[in-house]
């Protein structure tokens, strides 16, 4: 093993704290009486993303330079989906970036497959989050990761075209954040609303999570768990040095501080008084937003994405809800889509190469557009095919109950007397 | 320091998140009225375990190649116990293998320690149990540890006799997992089940956790922990390459995946829900399993093994609570004890090696007899000593109490509102 | 990057776990109605201290052999403000030594920054408690580490004067630990008591902690972070070699494992039954004992230093509630302040060096007048200052409510029963 892959490889092994974090933010943002579920899920759609990209998410998504399908357009070959074997065979893990490929990539679907979970809350069954999260693992998030991070269409855009270097994420802003998010928006139209949300003419009812702590402790978590993604992803992705690292850990802090005290600012200004859940949507949004261009900006433009990225993700969440009226408990089309996407962008404006190729900003639209118009779409189609096949949504007598006694048939905190009959309208 | 020695160290940082882990799932399955204690308790067990092993524990652990007393048997020399001199001296903690294994198994003697902790839930006074866990840290663990890790009796199969390469365990699932989980039904056997457990008629009193989601959160923890573990315990105690830890944490992780999944499998099929206790404890089981083998098999032995263990913690957890009527409030002698054995075994029907040798799993059992027929009846014996000078139960009247109020004055959660009384039989 | 700096790399990315261990110990050992609060600010804290340091502070605590201004006073050069560019500028993060001193230092700044936090527990104004953090992140914190990390005065008491190897503190104990807690001292003057708490005749009302369980879950945390502390800072600013971050590991460990014994025992002897969180202040207080002298000393030294360590946290928690009526919710006066400081001195009594240098105590002694003598004016103006232009203490309204209604218009776990009236007294 070389000294950067060994660098490469202690980043990955702190990424498993950015899931454990999600899970407890989605978990604290959302009802007492289904905290036990989401937690639950949380861990087994992380369990099945994992086992599904074994399976056969690497095999689509591969490396650049690895085997892959190739369609001639345009005078050029666009390379468009990988061709390496099922289960992981054909790569030794043994320390190669291959390998280190593979360890981050069966945690980083997992990670994506775990954010529709924050919005899917109090009424997703189990069952089929985890089917959603196979779909997830096993099709979408391979295919757009193969575009812009295994040497697809998205990243020859630099050599075929010569825009910038190509389509370019170190993180995962596109790959994770933007893919989970964008599914998240897919599975609450699925889902519809929760019962209650939108009662009384239209107007939402505000539904408070129940564990602000917990919340708020889980976003210490995440700055270690983007540290890892950010990290190993411009490492291995981007041909990153391993000094650099120390360039991607101050940016991914600098933004995701920046993030929360620009959304304790603007949520202070507009209510009256700072709103925790939505500083802590602001702080994992800002690390959202660190991900694609924390290897190539100054500290100082680190700040202002992470500045933009709070006030985005403030007036995003408000917006989602009313008029949108899109039902998201924890916050996840705001923090990831569009945080995500506005990563991808920042990468495009204020990234500054040596060699000063231009026209970055130009492949970053057009991965934008391709998560908007092809991801999306993709995403949704599967969502509502599984759907049909084996409903999402739980009863309304499960919901009325809460998840937890009815798919899990005890309470997460039996000892504990709560008073959640007033949040609910009949 | 070398490379593989810097790789070994930050693998050995993960490991407090085992125990950090496990205290929270001990905690969670508890009883409200007893989480402090359980809390207090674990953190205390830990650094009585680590004071002990660096006194005396290290210098009968020892490691391969260092000072030992030998027997003749059998016409060989068997390596039985270390000779190394007490309170670490003449050793360098210099980032030498040696100081490495010094400092992963002060942490892995206290994991160890804390185990029965989940078994004695509600009942096992403080001084008693950190009582126990200075014998396990001083007498037990080191014990079987040198027979394994330290180039004694166990690991010699492999040249005295040729069974494959003598026993080997690369994580811990037996000198860890299996220790404590032994320890764990040594010490239900010496305290006794909870009152109320049992009461009516002798049919078990289901008496649920207080949290799960600390619990569940845990399972997170847990995972990085045992990549520590893991893959510590693979460079030093079998001379795996640094870059095959890779190959450990995808399988460690698939291990715990396949097993979580099974858990939910077998208990939705069996009570009609999945079951989020059960399936935490699933999931740990899984890491229990992967410990042994982690280094030596394949990505999909390593799900077989998970499956294997996530449908072994389920029955056991029900049969050792009935028929058996031994009550493990923690399921830690399912988790760890069985969870732990089948990981070694596992590794003689799943290891390959580059030069095939034969006899595995020959030297896999003859480590199962001695931690049944040896370690097991010692740690009763330690226990049941223990016991006579020191009783180990708290009185009647702290378990009406809780063992927050009776022995540290005062409850975990003295703000909330808790109706605990239904649960308890007078 | 040098593997050297990719060992200080990765121990500097364990750091983040010790501010996230304090903020629960903070909000664990405060009152439920404050619990959103108190993380909302230590997010705030360490997102603001960040950014302050990497504006202003880098460029005033600078490093060894960097620029800065000298003073000649008494035949000698003494160096005492760093001189570097503002905002991070001049120094590519490229994993350097210098880098690696920025990375470590953004973070160390924001613990230090967090530590007055549970001091002002309950009725500290979000906003001033991220101004007085900016102040310190900005002023104190980088004068000091200056001084003694940045080649400043106190470290050239060693060329200048031959006193051992001049003022030494590896891991923060002085200028992370001891600064902090002294502002903490300077904030409960600033502040005055929680209402009620000296309220009938004098003696101190026990207003007892809402959640023992995360304030003992987080002590497993801040053993990681404090291994990230004192390993890096050591190697970063005394120049130890990497191998010896096994050594710094151990006597980690072992200071706070005695030092959580020593309060275990102490507290139950004096009170009849260990108190909780007692015992997790004794455990931290050994871990903040431990950062100076870590690297300089044997495993049985750090025992001694954790058992000193325990005794004095327990002792002067009481000292400082009563007679002193000092109102200090969550310990930091004790815990870092007179343990660090105590840790300052350990470091003049058990060091050995190979050269056998004398006069390190005299060295020690400096540092802890300076401290007292310097820092300690220097922040109780600058808090005092900050108080007359923005009121630090919430409204008596904003007592009686509660710190998350008032200030944040949610409590923290709104589902949850809570009776906390018993606790204040009108």
């Amino acid at each position: 093993m070389t000294p950067a892959s060994a660098v490469c490889l202690f980043f990955i092994l702190l990424v498993p704290l950015a899931p454990a974090g999600l899970a407890l933010i989605n978990t604290g943002l959302g009802r007492s009486r289904s905290a036990a579920h989401a937690m639950l899920a949380a861990l087994c759609v992380m369990a099945a993303a994992a086992i599904v990209y074994a399976c056969c998410g690497f095999a689509w998504q591969g490396f650049a330079g690895g085997a892959a399908y190739t369609l001639r357009a345009a005078g050029k070959q666009w390379n468009w989906i990988a061709a390496e074997p099922l289960f992981l065979r054909g790569h030794p893990l043994d320390g190669s970036p291959v390998s280190l490929v593979v360890l981050l990539q069966m945690l980083s679907a997992g990670l994506a497959a775990l954010i529709p979970l924050g919005s899917g809350a109090d009424r997703w069954r189990l069952g089929a989050s985890c089917a959603s999260a196979a779909l997830l693992a096993g099709c979408t998030y391979p295919l757009f990761a193969h575009w812009a991070w295994g040497g697809g269409w998205l990243a020859q855009f630099g050599s075929n075209y010569g825009l910038g270097r190509g389509f370019l994420d170190a993180g995962g802003a596109s790959c994770i954040q933007a893919v989970g998010g964008l599914t998240a928006l897919a599975v609450t139209w699925t889902l519809g609303p929760r019962r209650g949300k939108y009662a009384t003419r239209g107007l939402p009812a505000a539904i408070p999570g129940h564990d602000a702590v917990v919340v708020l402790f889980a976003c210490f978590l995440t700055l270690l768990g983007w540290w890892g993604l950010n990290a190993a992803g411009a490492i291995l992705f981007t041909g990153a040095e391993p000094g650099r690292a120390v360039l991607i850990a101050v940016n991914t802090l600098l933004s995701a501080a920046a993030s929360l005290l620009a959304a304790v600012a603007i949520t202070g200004l507009r209510f009256g008084k700072p709103d925790s859940s939505l500083c802590a949507n602001g702080w994992v949004g800002g690390l959202a937003a660190s991900s694609a261009a924390c290897a190539f900006v100054t500290p100082a433009a680190a700040v202002a994405i992470g500045l933009v990225a709070g006030a985005l993700v403030t007036v995003t969440v408000a917006y989602i809800e009313w008029p949108l009226s899109i039902d998201d408990p924890g916050g996840a089309i705001s923090v990831h889509a569009a945080g995500g996407l506005w990563g991808v962008l920042a990468l495009g404006i204020f990234a500054r190469f040596p060699d000063n190729v231009s026209g970055q900003w130009l492949a970053q639209l057009i991965g934008i557009a391709t998560l908007l118009g092809c991801v999306l779409p993709l995403t949704y189609a599967l969502n509502w095919l599984l759907n049909r096949i084996y409903p999402q949504r739980v009863d309304p007598e499960g919901e009325r109950q809460g998840m937890d006694l009815y798919e899990l048939g005890a309470g997460a905190y039996p000892e504990f007397v709560t008073h959640n009959e007033e949040f609910t309208q009949q």
